[in-house]
């Protein structure tokens, strides 16, 4: 019987990624409110009518597939991913959480199994952001933390978000309409690949994710005194590379000081930028993440007081500027017990780790406990043709889910 | 009579520096081969009849001024500086040289003095190298360290240095006979504006220069594994910035150690350069100087001593690989003092510095003995319109240079 539920959810992996397949690349690229989105909706409906859910597409264009529960005024418990990907992007993310949910939600009708709670898995509208530069729009949207200015974004032909949505066929005005209110919404659940290498390493197919870290981009600008290599003495120079990588190597061993938080310096430019010229300006980006909102201020206030103070020691003038700061949504310590039954009844160890990309779930962090489930992925490979998943992990991550989801709904 | 030495030498900076003159920026620019430096080179060979001195064009195309020794054949003392420039540059540096040069040969004509040695005034051919990216073409010839395929170096329009120097009328196969050979030069010194604000710091008209620091320029690549910013926990990292941040850390830290040292980073590629994408590959490049190679060759163990230990460290792949190794040329003890005793006539504190930069001095470090003197030089701008010495500076600088070749020409 699980080879069963196994072949059936590869196959729909399958099916699915030839919707926005790249001849060239044999990546997948499906951007929201585009022709290929609209066909992989329609695949997804198709799936979930054969699981026996009741499907609807609300105002943000988010396919719903529901099953009802004895008590229909319960609380639902919401399980699903999104099926938009990033250009050139893999088989896996996002549509592997969809198609999972999909058959755990088949599975139990097959069953015959009944849950107090309605359960809905839902196909979020572009999570990505590779449209528009702005993701997590269908999720924003259920979850209520959609704002209108929000659909003034634009993409690359100078579309905005809204005028998409209208050329898809939805209304923008009523995008509001399709948020879930506190109350309604018993738990969130979202399986999805790792994205990183500490399953594969540690040799486990499943993993209970912790949080999900927040983003905070920080941009510094160090400005000192250029000048002739040879000709001033290191003691009157106001080097700015030199404080920038006394600030950068404090970056790297501070973050390593805090098993969650990563710290990445991605972008670094050196003005003039000669061989024997001291530089007069450097700028550097930080993208600083934890699962814990207090390790990640701490973190921050540290980075700041150190660069001030090497900054003041060099004579060099600092700003740091914040790009983005994204709150940290830390997964339900009981959701996450209730993974680790079911890693136990799917005969799983298991593994805790934090989710340091961004995910649907955080948009629920306020207003539902949220829990995810990661599977193992290949070298960590992702947002690339070789992005990829074993068929028997994809499988394992399915019954995890499974049994979490039944967990939740059963209703005590 | 100083006033009229200070306003003679004044005015024919201002003079020369009219040749090459740009109406848009005000800097000067004058290029080796080219219409600019013959105009310059004329009116050297004028002042230099008006000093008195017997004049002849090399095979490089050196102007030299002969002042009579009463031994003829005695070592001769070399003093001069360059007359080429920078696209834009100013009107001291090198040109200052030559015509303190003159004014002191001048004053020593007017005084009647006579010396055992014979003294030549040089105004070198393209000590700058702006036009074939390769410089002190001039000092190189007549010190005996030029070679063939140097003059293989082409400029922007693909012309060699062979070539332009026949249109120039000059005749690059001879270039070798403008050599002195050891035993015929007696020593080499040099009058130049410091390009640094040691001296003005010190609030000192005129310095010593203990010797020219060799630069040293290396390149290190470093290669890890690039990722998602998020999605890679810091211990399983191998961030190539990282380990380039505590390897640049440690070569300022390391330099500092040394009076003489300075070390500049003045490149940095950080790739593929995203904000939350973990660096694969950084390159960057290091200008690393001494005036002793002695230094310079611990500097430069200790810096790959400890590069590739961090590199190991982190699991990065490097590679160091020598873009330029120039020798230093440290200043004749001798000579240093003779300098000290002529600021001493002058009424003059004076203070030994390095020199950070290279000068045709470099050349002559192993055919004899070789001296600078420095002039302040205002806030240490130098290749731009807004470098600055004063006339008071400027004379101060040619009462010492006066002094000290008197000295090494009297003999014993």
């Amino acid at each position: 019987m699980i080879a069963v539920y196994e072949k059936r959810l590869w196959k729909r992996v399958m099916e699915l990624s030839a919707i926005g397949e790249q001849v060239d690349s044999g990546g997948v690229t499906r951007f929201s409110f585009t022709e290929e989105e609209r066909q992989a909706k329609n695949l997804v409906i198709s799936y979930m009518k054969e699981a026996g859910l009741v499907v609807r597409e609300d105002a943000a264009g988010n396919i719903i597939g529901r099953r009802e529960g004895r008590d229909p005024l319960a609380p639902v418990v919401l399980t699903g991913s999104h099926i938009d990907t990033v250009p050139h992007g893999g088989k896996f993310d996002g549509a592997l959480g969809v198609l999972a949910a999909i058959e755990a939600l088949q599975r139990m009708n097959e069953l015959g199994i009944e849950t107090l709670h309605p359960i809905e898995v839902i196909a979020f509208t572009d999570e990505e952001g590779a449209r528009f530069g702005f993701g997590m729009l269908g999720s924003r949207a259920l979850a209520g933390t959609m704002r209108a200015e929000y659909l003034e974004y634009t993409d690359e032909r100078q579309y905005t978000i809204a005028q998409a949505m209208e050329i898809a066929g939805l209304d923008p005005d009523r995008v509001f309409e399709a948020a879930k209110r506190p109350g309604q919404v018993k738990a969130y659940i979202e399986l999805h690949i790792e994205q990183g290498t500490v399953l594969e390493d540690r040799n486990l197919p499943v993993g209970i994710v912790s949080g999900i870290a927040g983003p905070l981009w920080l941009q510094f600008t160090l400005v000192g005194k250029a000048g002739h290599a040879g000709a001033t003495p290191m003691i009157v120079r106001r080097d700015p590379m030199h404080a920038a990588a006394e600030i950068m190597g404090h970056i790297y061993r501070e973050a390593k000081k805090h098993p969650n938080a990563v710290a990445t310096v991605g972008k670094v430019h050196v003005i003039p930028g000669g061989i024997n010229v001291i530089p007069g300006e450097v700028n550097f980006t930080l993208d600083l993440r934890d699962i814990d909102e207090t390790v990640r201020n701490q973190l921050e206030s540290s980075i700041q007081a150190y660069a001030v103070q090497v900054c003041k020691e060099n004579s060099i003038d600092l700003q740091i500027s914040t790009l983005q700061r994204v709150a940290p949504a830390p997964c339900s310590p009981d959701i996450m017990s209730i993974i680790e039954n079911a890693c136990r009844k799917t005969g799983l160890d298991s593994l805790t780790l934090a989710s340091g990309a961004g995910h649907d779930g955080m948009q629920f962090s306020n207003l539902c406990p949220i829990g995810m489930i990661f599977v193992r992925s290949r070298k960590g490979i992702s947002h690339s043709p070789d992005e990829w998943s074993s068929p028997e992990d994809c499988h394992a991550g399915e019954e995890v889910l499974y049994h979490t989801i039944l967990q939740l709904a059963m209703g005590n």
